[in-house]
């Protein structure tokens, strides 16, 4: 059994301890919160032994019912392996504790790609992990942008890639960030630094992207348009797409046209948190224009892609599993996640 | 076991199947849809026999890989009772073939109150709804004013409420209906209809209501306030809450003070479609003014909270349960469901 | 003077009116409503003649403070031409009228495209429309994309258009309609039907497009990709974008990175109604990649961007100006609009 | 002349720059901004001289095509009297200078009410503030609850004041603040700070409040409910309101509902930047129950109504006007402002 630390048991954080605490090959020996808050009692609800960032809160959490095991430092001490699930730009700053105790540790898309020996997306580049000490699962955007993109690169061989991604302002628990009646340029500067993160993952494509937020909090939406080196047709791609086991097709039976209703049918799927796990490419939008012009709209669950990857990407770095597809099988599996 | 057939498998109609299933002493003999959509994909998934209203539709089902068992008649011929869980104003127009076949049946909020013999809520009028032929379950709203009105007049009397419901503009799977960015008064007019349907269940209550709608999608917000009969505290309402199986307290240290983290924090229970059944008083904002001015604000999850009261409503009108408090009981246990 | 009747005094049609009265060469003989409401109050305070679809209503219109003229019949008759300004699909409706007393009528995107002789747009097709009985001026999404590629067609050549729209729910008064938190794909398919709608006026410019709907009520927001046939720099493409008298640049130095800000900008400004009638494409997101690929971001105002249009409009088809400059010059200026 | 320097030109610093400009007996000798914006562009395009915080950035501006008058403290010294428009807790900081120059200064409800001598509304206190050396103009939700209950005090006495404050999230032109999809309780407790905040200008009224955020930008919306000391009618509440020259009446004939179609209402008037400087109350919302019981809906736009209330204390506290309705009357004619 691989014992998991979760620093930070947040939006992320939560989803990766529900996710390892499934596997058959991994258990959560803690997750970390700085203070007492409706996830505190739901790790207490989990059974999940809650370390605190400051043990001098200690009298505050146990006032409020939620026993605590001990200060973070304590629980990376127990761990063989550390995700650190902090908000973007503090998992740099935990760096050197994990590095103190010589613990391996995966990190997430809010970090700049140097926190890490290796940007990671199970599909694209696990074997490349295989032993590493440190791996950051790339970004949400930059996860669902990879996994269309490799697959199509696989299949087609990718030339170009443009993409505009329209983001969710913030998380749907989030009541703090806008914006409430506008589009936000994200930046207003064209191509957006989402390219790049691709190429910290596949370093060969040729990629452009553009960016902006709006005031809605379920998922991305992207609009993906690629040049293909080989011809194809739309059926072709489909066929890509359904082989792939997390991109799942949102098709048209269903009359989903839009990332709302796409939540509504995760969770009359029963979805631990309405995850969309997968890339919910939309069937009808696939599209091969002039035998090489792929074009496609997909939505991404911004607090659900990059979990399974994570899981994965405990594996690669512990090196009990060799063979990607065979931890990508297994974390499916655990999760009973079958793409729709 | 008591045979139900749903008829109408929408937001609400959905959840009450998957309730009607929980429960020991009741089956699902059919759902009913009118076309193809995701939910329809839902039905099928939960094995729930699935009518159609246009038996001429059978092969646009047949052909999306959904089986058809029959149309709505069938349907309703094989059940005990029919829980219509059809869009408002359509309950009316179905009610001649529930008569036809002498079928019991509940209908749902959007119907005027003289749909159905009695207006239903299972803490308030339970006894009056034995053996009757027809309930209507009173919309969400009014639900979740009758269950604290009835719990603090049962407890102090009331002798007067004001309530200002600021409501959803549409439920999260509706992509149709705004506002966007506006404040609607619904209806300008005051007092707004809301007042005389509590007094449906409660006719002895004076009440005062104000209704407008927000660009929200998680839950309806209240705020109550009833000047009592006697003079109480707010450690003694708070009681008399806590002691209420379908009144939950979101407290102080989940630091949660909207719909939306309430929403989240269901998620994370794990609550089936993140529902929160019970109203969602927020426990700090209770207060006794002067001794007898009581205020709080409730959260009000307008797709759940009449969820339980329809399968209350089964046992009354079958009359195979007498006592209220035992019906309450089987139903919140089958669920898995213990107030917050 | 040309004798303008503008039949639907809505969003569109109330700025129409208020755009022929600052016109030098035009008069507005009157303006329709369909029933009482704020925009009847606006026109009388106008001054504007009210005539009034169903006659039968003038009491209504009466009673509230409203003079009535007469009916639309009788306005038609009165005029030189008809700016039809009625919802989308009425104009079709309306048109046998318009050539029963031989009127010369401009109807707005809301109607197919054969609703009249030609599809108009002042920089691209003014000669063409010169002396012609009918116009439709295209919508505002289409004139966006229009003045853009246009401009960037006579300075470069355009080899191939891709956008992405980016679409507002509803206008900033429609309390209707949503979505309140969703991104919706309308259409779902690729491409969607802007791109032959751009054809009408350009039908040489080969041009893929995708959409969406995002909630928010104040501008729509275009991503232009473009590959251009001759070489350029982003200079020369700003050069042009600045000499056109129909297109802003928003600048670095407003900070301003989105629709909402921009809108704050204009109504600052003074503009009436805060109109941005020019396409606002932001500065910094110009740019040319390899010499030969073009994007940017616009900002479309829907209310907005087409009132110019139809001003230049009427004069092509009255024939009173031949020179597509001199009319667009004298619209801007008894507008008082210079771009930004 | 009274000269008057804006310190901190944003939402309320530009409009009472403006208000100011248009006054016969008041001059705008400075305005202040921090960094470059659209809103220095505003500032240099209207004519006001711009002073700026940090002397070091001129060179910033001036490449921005922005002259630079000189820094905040030489504008100080050339007012009789400074409007400290900062961000509320920015004006406590900025006093001692205003004191160290014997300056006059008028300061915002954002700030604590011991800011100044005297928190002001024109037509509650008036008198008191005459000659003082200070106000704080209360806040755009106090000045709108000021207004009402003060004139319903005046015509009826007040026995008590219950009001629910739906309020905006952001400001329109406001990105960063949400909630996207929430109602969020500020505070959760009950009474919030509005009430006490009421009393600083009227100490005599029992009044409790409740507060809430949600997702709209246009305007806030009260509900008012307020137990009468003599019995009255609708009617002569209704003639109380229209005879006050800071209370706008909604009809029903207008047909509007909302704060999205008033605002769209006050800008078909032509109201500079939109502005609604009156209450909106909504005139079938108006009741009176039982004779005594007094309810209202009343829209308050946040960015407006203060304005004409920060000239009034510019001639309060330099004793140029004493009559109250004077003073009140040459604000209102100065800017075309008649209550609707
Ligand atoms: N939310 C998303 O949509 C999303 C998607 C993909 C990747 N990410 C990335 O995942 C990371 C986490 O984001 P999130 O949305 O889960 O954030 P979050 O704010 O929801 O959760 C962060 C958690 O970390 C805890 N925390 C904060 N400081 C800490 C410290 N010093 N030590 C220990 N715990 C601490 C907080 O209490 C909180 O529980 C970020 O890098 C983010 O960029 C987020
Ligand atoms: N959604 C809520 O928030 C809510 C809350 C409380 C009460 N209600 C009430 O519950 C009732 C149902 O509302 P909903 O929100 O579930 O609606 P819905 O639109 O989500 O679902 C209605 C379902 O009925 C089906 N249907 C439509 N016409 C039919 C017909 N003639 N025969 C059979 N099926 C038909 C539709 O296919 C759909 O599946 C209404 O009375 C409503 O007022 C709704
Ligand atoms: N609103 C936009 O963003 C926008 C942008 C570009 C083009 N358009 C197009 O402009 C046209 C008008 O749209 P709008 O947004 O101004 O609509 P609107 O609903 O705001 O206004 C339409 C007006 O027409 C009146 N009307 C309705 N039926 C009528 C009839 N039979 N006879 C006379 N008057 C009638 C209504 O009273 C209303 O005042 C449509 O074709 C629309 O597609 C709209
Ligand atoms: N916006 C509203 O809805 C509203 C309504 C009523 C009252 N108020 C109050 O009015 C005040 C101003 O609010 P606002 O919304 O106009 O804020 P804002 O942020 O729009 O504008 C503040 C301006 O002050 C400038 N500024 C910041 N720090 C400064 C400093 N140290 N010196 C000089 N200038 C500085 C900024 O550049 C900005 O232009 C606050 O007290 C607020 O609470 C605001």
């Amino acid at each position: 059994m691989i014992k998991v630390a979760i620093n930070g048991y947040g939006t992320i954080g939560k989803r990766v301890a529900d996710a390892v605490a499934a596997q058959p090959d991994m258990e959560v020996i803690g997750v970390s919160k700085t203070s007492v808050s409706a996830e505190a009692y739901i790790a207490k609800e989990r059974g999940f032994p809650l370390y605190i960032a400051d043990i001098e809160k200690r009298e505050s959490f146990e006032k409020a019912g939620i026993p605590v095991a001990g200060d973070v430092e304590e629980m990376i001490k127990k761990a063989d392996i550390v995700v650190d699930a902090t908000p973007g730009g503090v998992g740099a700053k935990n760096r050197p504790i994990y590095e103190l105790y010589k613990k391996k540790a995966i990190f997430q898309g809010g970090e700049d790609a140097d926190v890490a020996e290796i940007s990671f997306n199970a599909h694209a580049n696990y074997k490349e992990a295989i032993g590493k000490q440190s791996a950051r699962v790339v970004s949400c955007n930059t996860t669902g942008l990879v996994r269309v993109i490799h697959a199509l690169d696989q299949a087609f061989g990718v030339e170009k890639v443009r993409a505009v991604m329209v983001r969710r302002g913030g998380d749907p628990n989030d009541i703090k960030r806008g914006p409430i009646d506008a589009i936000v340029l994200n930046p207003v500067t064209i191509p957006s630094h989402h390219g790049p993160d691709v190429r910290t993952v596949l370093p060969h494509i040729n990629i452009v992207t553009l960016a902006m937020i709006v005031p809605t909090t379920f998922m991305h939406m992207h609009t993906v348009q690629a040049d293909l080196k080989k011809e194809t047709t739309r059926d072709a791609v489909l066929e890509v797409f359904r082989s792939h086991n997390r991109i799942g097709l949102v098709t048209k039976a269903t009359k989903i046209t839009s990332n709302a209703q796409l939540r509504e049918y995760t969770q009359d799927l029963g979805r631990p948190r309405t995850d969309l796990w997968e890339n919910g490419v939309f069937e009808d939008s696939v599209s091969v224009l002039d035998g090489k012009e792929f074009y496609c709209f997909q939505a991404i669950h911004q607090e659900a892609d990059v979990i399974p990857e994570n899981i994965d990407a405990i594996r690669a770095l512990m090196g009990t599993v060799n063979d990607p597809d065979e931890s990508i099988r297994m974390t499916n599996e655990a999760l009973g996640f079958v793409a729709i």
